[in-house]
């Protein structure tokens, strides 16, 4: 029996089926379950063990990969996440794959569908990424763009990946190529991984589309039919693990795969840039993200004004609303919360509404709370995602400081939408 | 032409269709119309002015109500929001109806159902409601228990009313009959308002059930065939306008009431409760909601220990995520969102992690940043919605400080559930 083996434990009151791990302690076996979380079983407990398959490292390919000239050529940005990965079975870690020669070796089908550049760029957890990391990506992409590639595919963590997708699209304005950012719930080297699928429909997306712009891969349902291409500025996670965790908000999406027929599906009619890309990739550091609630304090919103915040959205309750009234004698404390937002405008912070309804638009002239905002110069956020319209005001303020109260409103990048949409996931 | 008529407007371009409002400017006439907005038109674009239908008031039945001692009785509580108000057409503003007998004379089949009780406690936007509130109208229930009614309606504004009824799930505990709030997302006096199907099929619910506990009732789909009970404790509202905002997560609804039949559907096992009630409305003030997102600044974890808050819940991203990483270079300053968030919890601030993902669950052994904010004393959330989390967290501070950091993981309401749930808004 050795590590990498796909064993079944039988306990007195139990059973396990998951590779055999590394273990520290010599009392316990450590499996992989086929969720991917790790299991320890004390060996005391054990009544029998079966070997049900032997382990087989990847054989990573030796001969160099030949260029097709009949075939286009993509380029894989990694980033991070478990897109491309497998686990070491030495360490019990995860260990990324990056270099082209592995990604064939691991996604042979990738060889049919287009000549794959690979770019290096980190290996980290989508939550730790910062504004600068947004601008190296959005430089890569350049890059890439430079050599003549039909297209490029970004390998990132999933956590963050709705907020990564909307900077990139503000970064990259004119962006003449797809560029499709690829995530997967369940790391590569896992039976149940979504890796591949997703890795897969995107390459074929950019192959056979002529859509220009950023969007994210990833599948449509559980099953492993169809991957859809979502919108870059109106996606969210809304899971924090199934493998369909990404759906549009207020927007349908843009195209569908089917995984084993190779067939497209357009859901979407988009415009087409012709370029040249023009790269705007300052984002203004002081902005945050307040998600307001009943019993507000407004020492919180003074919190941005003494810290000299440049731009604020708060996510509000329903149409756009905060606790700001004061017309039952309990909500007095309010009218702190209303001062203390004006107060940040006055200081020159940028103030915007969303709504943690997440679906539907904020409307700020219905109601007496929402409306003294207003006229305290909140800036509602249309229909925007709370996430999307984050990295819309800091890269607002960091590129157009003057013009970000106007232009927070505008549709740039597909980020409002005007028309009704329908209200559910799929 | 009378204000209150509903009049129809041509213009050289456009034409409106709704009730004729008071306008201060004489210029400008303006109109309710059918999606409860006002519109002002200038009476010099007007081309044609048709009255549709004149206007009615209200006639409030002046006989007092029969008690019918074959029917059982419910109390109607009233805090605010559009559930029982009309337009005042004198001002355009919006008067809540509050006595027996106005709700009677605008619901007359809530006389088919029940003896109705009614209470007047405030008419508030629910986004200013505070924790005194929540205490307010726990203590109302309490009365109303003791005078032997089958059940409770509260009425309520929709923006917070899921804030609301997890307060009153946890400040009522053995509640022993269904406390049922009802909202509605268009005022009842409105054509396409929801107000009287949700009340009606509410006190249908209270009349015919056994069910005790906290729960909401709203339309099931933009159609007024089905109202559905949702579970205090796992739903959100999750559009800002339609009237199937509500929605459960991580969770079944708990029945669905057909308006037309009166047929009733039972899709949740329910503990019945047989009191008495114990009532425990403390609530921690200095708790707050901290949304994460990448570029996240170490000093908004710093203020709440600044300002010596007692709790707080991160919500973080994917299965309970916060940019604590440094394994990047460019990710160095996570390092102080780390030492922020464990001095926070040294100087005795109770930290609970929930996802933006909002559906799933946190697993916080995965992933070494999410293992770091375990390891530095962060407590899983489990399955719990932020909003519910924040409200459970002030309560347990309030009412059981030294067992909040246990009792937070456990299941008291309905608030965790660890069974797999399904995954689609209905």
């Amino acid at each position: 029996m050795k590590v990498g083996d796909l064993i079944k434990i039988k306990t007195s009151n139990a059973e396990y089926e998951g590779d055999l791990m590394p273990s520290l302690n010599k009392d316990i076996i450590t499996l992989k379950l086929k969720n991917g979380y790790n299991i320890g079983i004390e060996k005391s407990r054990i009544k029998n063990i079966k070997i049900l398959k032997k382990h087989k490292e990847l054989k990573i390919r030796k001969e160099k990969v030949k260029f097709n000239k009949n075939l286009p050529t993509i380029s894989i940005i990694h980033t991070g996440g478990t897109i491309a990965s497998e686990v070491d079975y030495k360490t019990g870690g995860v260990v990324a794959r990056f270099t082209s020669e592995e990604l064939l070796s691991m996604f042979p089908e990738l060889n049919e569908i287009a000549n794959i550049n690979s770019v290096f760029l980190s290996n980290m957890f989508s939550e730790d990424m910062r504004f600068k990391h947004y601008s190296l990506i959005a430089n890569a992409v350049v890059k890439e763009i430079k050599k003549g590639v039909k297209g490029v595919i970004i390998g990132h963590g999933t956590d963050t990946m709705h907020y990564t997708s909307a900077a990139l699209s503000f970064m990259l304005e004119n962006l003449p190529i797809p560029v499709i950012l690829v995530g997967a719930q369940r790391s590569s080297d896992r039976p149940s991984s979504d890796a591949a699928i997703n890795l897969i429909c995107a390459a074929e997306f950019i192959a056979k589309t002529d859509f220009t712009g950023v969007g994210i891969c990833m599948h449509e349902s559980i099953n492993d039919d169809n991957c859809i291409i979502l919108p870059a500025c109106k996606t969210r996670k809304f899971h924090t693990s199934r493998r369909d965790a990404f759906k549009p908000v207020n927007s349908n999406i843009i195209a569908r795969i089917n995984y084993k027929t190779k067939s497209m599906e357009f859901l979407y009619k988009y415009e087409k840039n012709k370029g040249p890309v023009k790269l705007l990739d300052k984002m203004e550091e002081k902005v945050g993200i307040v998600k307001v609630h009943p019993n507000f304090m407004p020492e919180q919103f003074e919190f941005f004004r003494k810290n000299k915040y440049k731009g604020l959205i708060i996510e509000g309750t329903g149409l756009g609303q905060a606790p700001v009234g004061t017309l039952n004698p309990l909500s007095k404390i309010n009218s702190k919360n209303l001062k203390a937002i004006k107060d940040l405008i006055k200081s020159g912070c940028v103030v915007v509404m969303t709504s943690q309804c997440i679906f539907g638009r904020v409307q700020m002239h219905v109601y007496s709370n929402a409306i003294d905002l207003v006229n305290s110069g909140v800036i509602p956020g249309e229909d925007m995602l709370s996430e999307v319209a984050f990295i819309k005001l800091s890269w607002l303020l960091g590129n157009f400081r003057n013009k970000a109260n106007d232009l927070i409103r505008e549709n740039l990048r597909g980020e409002i939408n005007n028309r009704l949409m329908p209200y559910h996931f799929l």
